[in-house]
């Protein structure tokens, strides 16, 4: 079975929608997503697992990556997808098949671009970064991922979220001594020790630094706290788990240097880290990008895959139909109107 | 089968020891005690479940009552007991059947006590407070645990500890609301709300009253802290459990106001409380007690069921062989001299 991409992209999301594809279950919709590609004469595919790479090769002096992940998170009573007339309401519709299905349109509607073009359609994004597709082709194929700009086309309400910021998270520890709770004196508390942890963290001031004309926004912040042996029992440990989002002036080194210094006094003990991505307005693929999209440019918060490609030396940003803040909500949906003007835009980017 | 009542209190205690009596399980050793007993025709005896009430009558103008508990923590690799020649070794060596065998050897072998006495052999003392044998005497036959003063056999050093300190515990709730912690701004942070709360704890300044010429130690602590959704998101909930021991002067509705204006502002629910009980030393019976005995007398800061003749207007004391700070853990012993003191020294009380 091969998808329809002569069809309205409207029409098309719907069935990409329609095809069910948690993370772990990509076989069918790449199967699908495939066999429409290998249908296009202009295109070079290359499949891993259940990832599509497919390029043209024009010989233009100039490579943009178009990307989406084609996974989603798990079904929640929220399939098929329904139409209203102005919302594409179902799983999938947000985060992120709108975006996916501008990409299939103009890999199958635009077959001689201004730039040559490298369509990424990749698994396993919403669940653990060691499956991620996007990820297992750049350690395994670098070369067809490399390019001067990268678009993934991740849900930013159809404007350019540009960047991202980095994430890290750390254990900060307080010790203390055991002791039945009818002697206290006897022993030492270690969630009392704590308080000096949730005060500084309460006194956060954040950082709000203005990198490429963009202003991000840190935040520190206690996720979980955990301490008690049993309700007679003095504590002997209290772990805060604190997650630092970082504005991409601060590589991982220098932001857990900063949670160490934050926390001087304590134990810290780092549990995860990815990388911001800056946002690279300055270079000439994205001022380009930009200057045809029109609007204005927003920072990105949350991390994304920008800062894989980052990592890769592909400046990027994210561009896609669909409110982020509805990812991964039961009741997500898509604005009918964002997804056609995604479309258009590329397409007259593109030079069609 | 019958326990000999006529061995030796170190022959008997080891007896007592070996036959396995984990609470809910004191159906044999109640068995082997109350043959024993209704074989003493000084002791009028009544068995209510699996505890034991025996009271001479003698028509003296006082009466005292010597209890102690039948049942042990759960067997932790350390029966049958074992006998150094300075220690006996042992679940339920400390907590507590030397001061039943103390007990018991009262019971048989001093048939003309110089004032009344009640004894009781009661069971489920380890474990929830529905069940306790003493508890459940108190309610079905308030009668049989009337008297002038009572001594309860747990493990105090064969010193007497007089008076105990109450409990209570309540729960400390913040709340906020949740976010994704990329954008923790959007939030507020119920963890970091908490600071405060483990600020008062930690600068909290221990009263220690002294009450009939026994100083008293509270304590004010965390015993358990919990909060977090997810390692992404801005918690919208942090729980903080808190345990306080308040000395005797206090009863249990001025020990909760204390708490609730200690933490003022916030959230506070009261999950469980048990009063103090005090010293009494100021009553004939108590002081007579102390004169036989002799040494200091100390307060009691752990929770007994002195408490519970208290609240049935009995003047109560610990007083016992064993180190209590063994009670409940692996290695638990208790030192053959002191139960032998025990015996003797209340034996003499008797007027034996």
């Amino acid at each position: 079975m091969s998808l329809d991409l002569t069809a309205d992209v409207v029409t098309l999301t719907e069935a990409l929608v329609d095809i069910e594809s948690v993370s772990r279950n990509e076989q069918s919709i790449t199967d699908q997503i495939e066999a429409a590609l290998r249908q296009c004469g202009h295109l070079g595919v290359t499949r891993i697992g259940n990832s599509l790479v497919a390029r043209t090769d024009l010989g233009s002096g100039e490579r943009v990556v178009i990307a989406g992940h084609v996974d989603t998170v798990p079904v929640h009573d929220n399939l098929p997808s329904r139409n209203d007339g102005t919302f594409l309401h179902g799983l999938g519709t947000c985060d992120m098949k709108g975006g996916v299905a501008v990409g299939l349109k103009l890999a199958a509607g635009v077959p001689e671009p201004n730039r040559d073009v490298t369509y990424v359609f990749y698994e396993c994004e919403e669940i653990e970064e060691v499956h991620n597709g996007l990820r297992v082709i750049a350690e395994q194929r670098p070369d067809l991922v490399q390019a001067d700009f990268a678009i993934l086309m991740e849900p930013s309400d159809a404007g350019v979220e540009a960047g991202c910021q980095g994430t890290l998270r750390v254990e900060v520890r307080t010790r203390g001594e055991r002791a039945h709770s009818a002697r206290s004196w006897k022993g030492v508390n270690a969630i009392h020790r704590a308080a000096e942890v949730l005060r500084r963290l309460d006194e956060y001031d954040a950082r709000r630094p203005v990198i490429d004309g963009l202003e991000y926004h840190e935040g520190l912040n206690a996720v979980g706290i955990n301490g008690g042996v049993a309700t007679n029992v003095i504590p002997d440990e209290a772990v805060v788990t604190v997650n630092y989002r970082f504005a991409p002036d601060l590589d991982q080194e220098e932001a857990l240097a900063f949670v160490r210094s934050f926390f001087d006094g304590f134990e810290v003990t780092l549990t995860d880290s990815a990388p911001g991505a800056r946002p690279g307005l300055d270079l000439p693929a994205a001022k380009a990008f930009v200057a045809a999209v029109g609007g204005a440019v927003k920072p990105k918060f949350g991390w994304t895959d920008v800062a894989r490609f980052s990592a890769l030396g592909v400046p990027a940003v994210n561009y896609g139909p669909g409110d982020p803040s509805l990812a991964h909500k039961q009741e997500e949906h898509v604005p009918i109107e964002q997804i056609r003007r995604c479309e258009e835009t590329m397409r007259a980017w593109l030079g069609a």
